[in-house]
């Protein structure tokens, strides 16, 4: 077990001065006071296998004595005892992120305190920074009271960390690990070996050239869902072909068998699931290169052995596929719907991802509503093949898709996809699904219950630069705004508002550039501050002046049912401005484009 | 100094074996290891003024030498060294709650690891375990690792520990609070002394004994609040009075000069401020013990003088005054709605009670296009007199109220406030709002620093029985539901369905007894778990059928728009069962009067 300390020092992290004794040798020691505890992997304490404060080698040997007495030929470790400030640092193997390290307060209440980040080990400084500012501890880095640890001491640490971890180790604990006053010591280490590795399939052809398509299962029947996929594909520039052996024409255009087709780029399926592998096989043999299953029957009916083989057929022949089970893809370069939904879809400059077919409806028909547009929508459904590192990517190389919004339920390849967050020049935003059963157990409790937990994809992921988003609506609402003007009618609606906005990090605007202006155009009662209370008896000319002079910030607006309001007329005022939400707190007119509750308008940021 | 331990004493609060000594005086002590500090209440790691595991005297000797020399001429503790797990203990007069204790983890990195809960020092043995609950460090009293500490033993010491507040003391600390494996030792004390107590009214008259209400000031002219409120006023069963010298008749009513009144109980005054006290005055002298004082022009607009000229007329003559600078007041008994609010009220059985005039506006409107009821309204205005502890008394008082509701921004009469909680026989729901910049500020810094914030507010208003809620909106909305049932067509989103509703405490209930009945209406690839989703393909039969078995359970519904979904047919069936709370994702005929996003059906809990 020396050897596993061992490693340490093979990473430049600092132990206490050791000495491994077996049960029957002789114990002596020349540092006083030490501590001496068995040499096990599980928690000393528990078993009163550690005593501390030794002052000698009398000592020593009685509290060999007494160890030996409740933990009956057991090898034992003397060390140096180090006092100080007591910290944590794990490594884990997980399924999805493979090696993941873990920072925090330590000590024998680790689990009670949850003081805890997680930190990739492809981590920049500069996310290493960030995952510390994330913890309660950080104040002593900055200094508290008469402690301030120089940072620069725990940054190389946890890089040397991160190097440690490349060896083949499953799980690693050192807690605690010891801030002395002028170094950090590992003191107590327990190590598991042994981890295994997959690999992650780079796409070498666009998913988005969709020059040929075919839609293999196009019907005439209104209650199938290959109807409702040809329906919604007549609009597209691309050229379009329908395939069903038993039909002869749909739509007034030709159909087509597979034999007859042309070369394409991309392929549809909506058949039964046991002709998918074959045909993709079939197409893939004469040039197509991207699949669009729609089909279900595979992993989430229990059959994994074709899931699989869709795997392999994808690195064999070199393909992009989509689903099993999925809704369709949207590409919006030549108006392509290849999906079922029945929403309208508005060209824009959103490229959606989602792991749910509902869900994906569920925002298409709310973009739809407030005629919010897409680039591109990926519906992954079983995502056999092609995952989200992947998406990630292809909308990278797409210059309609100006932001990446994607809707995830559980990851796979995780290294690949922060990769993927740190290389993309496009924001990214994320909502993330947690399964409540699993995000309830402790999203810390020890290293070997970490895998794929709701606490670690999210704090990962943001670590590595993506937006964290906390309701579904913001994946496709989202507008980038750091501070903002509250503009009221009213007191109380403001200050829950203020409340809503800071809690999501919106900073409120000083309002001092603008107050001799507003000063000129509002009663002398008006709040004098932002948020700007422009008094309930406002009219639409007073919304009107005050929205003149803050033409050039954000401004959340907001419409209370007073006496005096006139809520049309206010409307008519502020539709002029691009630069307001506006939120009126009364069920006014169903067709005015506005929000009527104050949290459903921050979910706009 | 000693004489402040000398107080622990008295109320049964162990402290070690301690010695005073001035700095002067020859220093000897008998116990070791000890402890030698400076006798200060500041931070005493800061200047070196402790030092710790001191082992005889003649290390004691060198340990004064040390200490004096960074601390000269300072009076000096000896303490006999406590060894085990710091907690911290500690109250506050605080000027709304008055004594309130603080309790939780403590030692050096209290302020970092901010594991504190409030207790009222009027809470009850459960109360006070409801707190301990809320901390992270429970898991000692629970039973952790080798831990457990004897939670009766935290209990009497947070009783002796109420009892000693009583005493003239407006802050103590004791930090750290050290548990030895045995007991509890009070280690370090800190203490300010003398503070200021202010009294309560408790009401004798009802404010709802509303039989003949005079209006002053009613108008004729529509822009006016006094048209308004005249005009709401006139379907009630209860005699009403106008008053305006200036007019004849107004709705074709007589109207009435102040003198000419008949004995009135009830009045509205919505007149200029220099008119207010005088009329207030003028009619409590003639018996009338209820005013609604819609008038601003108070402490709102810096006229503090006159708010108090009112509390002051309040106390003299036993009166009820509701405002000033509020919305009125609603009475079902007599369907006498005394506001200016625009939106149709139904009788129901909310007692309403606001603070804010445009939440309380906001929320009437959305209450009246659900068509959900109130028995009562009390819109608090500035609150000079008439405020939130005397609203709970009077709702108790009225049978037609089952629920109280309140929004709240600032509090007045904690202590009375917390009793009306305690002693509600009606379920009583809180809306806090919290004013940001005050609730950024550590909720817990130094016991200086905790005068009403939002984390006071809201935790000791919990321990004493209120239920808080995290939407405005659930004011009106709430259903206690405890446990439920999702059915969907979609995973998706019931996924998402499940984290918030988990996040509320509901839980999600065993399908089990329901399992077999299900199988037979469901196609067997239903999820076979709750969430029930019963499949993309769900028809309007199929959720019907499943809406059968399960008439006895809380329900909420998902309808997501797939392919094969016919949301009316859908909502034809679902509208026939009570027990539903229906979703449908995605923006259907206005008029069904469903929830269309996930995070808004989870408001009614």
């Amino acid at each position: 077990m020396q050897t596993n300390y061992e490693i340490l020092k093979k990473y430049n992290i600092k132990t206490p001065k050791m000495k491994y004794v077996e049960y029957n040798e002789k114990i002596t020691f020349d540092t006083f006071p030490c501590v001496l505890k068995i040499d096990s992997n599980s928690h000393k304490s528990e078993k009163l296998g550690v005593i501390t404060d030794i002052k000698n080698n009398k000592e020593l040997q009685n509290a060999k004595k007494k160890i030996l007495k409740h933990n009956p030929k057991t090898d034992l470790i003397i060390q140096e005892e180090i006092k100080g400030i007591e910290f944590y640092i794990g490594g884990v193997y997980d399924e999805i992120f493979e090696e993941v390290i873990l920072f925090g307060m330590g000590g024998k209440l680790l689990e009670i305190n949850k003081d805890i980040t997680y930190i990739d080990i492809k981590a920049t400084k500069k996310e290493i920074i960030s995952a510390l500012k994330t913890l309660k501890c950080y104040k002593l880095f900055e200094g508290f009271r008469d402690i301030k640890i120089d940072i620069n001491k725990i940054i190389n640490l946890i890089q040397n960390f991160q190097n440690l971890l490349k060896e083949n180790i499953s799980e690693i604990d050192i807690n605690p690990l010891i801030w002395n006053g002028e170094e950090f010591y590992a003191v107590d280490l327990r190590i598991k070996k042994e981890k295994t590795t997959k690999t992650f399939q780079k796409k070498s052809h666009s998913l988005f050239k969709n020059q040929n398509i075919a839609i293999i299962g196009a019907s005439e029947k209104k209650e199938k869902v290959g109807y409702a996929i040809a329906k919604n594909s007549l609009n597209s520039k691309a050229n379009i072909y329908f395939v069903n052996p038993k039909l002869k024409t749909l739509f007034n255009q030709k159909v087509y068998t597979i034999d007859e087709l042309p070369k394409i780029d991309t392929a549809l399926l909506s058949i039964p699931t046991n002709f998918v592998l074959d045909t993709i096989k079939n197409l893939s043999l004469k040039g197509c290169k991207n699949f669009v299953v729609i089909s279900a029957g595979f992993k989430e009916s229990g059959n994994i052995k074709d899931e699989i083989e869709l795997k392999k057929l994808a690195l064999k022949y070199n393909l992009n596929i989509i689903g099993p089970n999925c809704l369709g893809i949207y590409n919006s370069k030549t108006n392509l719907n290849l999906t079922f939904a029945k929403s309208k879809i508005y060209k824009g400059k959103i490229g959606l991802i989602s792991q749910s077919g509902a869900v994906l409806t569920a925002l298409m028909d709310k973009a739809s509503a407030k005629k919010i547009g897409f680039s591109h929508i990926i519906s992954m459904g079983n995502m056999a093949d092609f995952n989200f590192a992947n998406a990630i990517y292809e909308l990278n190389n797409q210059k309609e898709c100006k932001i990446i919004s994607i809707y995830i339920e559980g990851l796979q390849y995780g290294k690949e996809f922060l990769k993927a967050i740190r290389k993309s020049k496009k924001p990214i935003l994320i909502f993330k699904s947690g399964k409540s059963k699993e995000s309830k157990k402790a999203a810390f409790s020890h290293t070997g219950n970490l895998s794929g937990n709701y606490e670690m994809i999210v704090s990962l992921s943001k670590l590595a630069g993506a937006k964290i988003v906390d309701s579904i609506e913001t994946l496709i609402w989202y507008k980038n705004i750091k501070d903002v003007f509250i503009v009221t009618n009213a007191g109380g609606p403001a200050t829950i508002l203020t409340d809503l906005l800071v809690k999501k990090g919106i900073k409120l605007k000083d309002i001092k550039p603008y107050k001799k202006q507003l000063d000129k155009v509002l009663p002398p009662t008006w709040s004098k501050n932002n948020p700007i209370d422009i008094i309930g008896d406002a009219t639409a000319k007073r919304y009107k002046d005050t929205l003149e002079i803050l033409k050039n910030e954000n401004i959340f607006l907001i419409v209370t049912p007073q006496f005096m309001t006139n809520e049309k007329e206010i409307f008519e005022i502020i539709k002029n401005y691009k630069n307001v939400i506006p939120i009126f707190l009364e069920n006014v007119d169903k067709k005015l484009d506005v929000f009527d509750s104050l949290e459903e308008a921050t979910k706009i940021c």
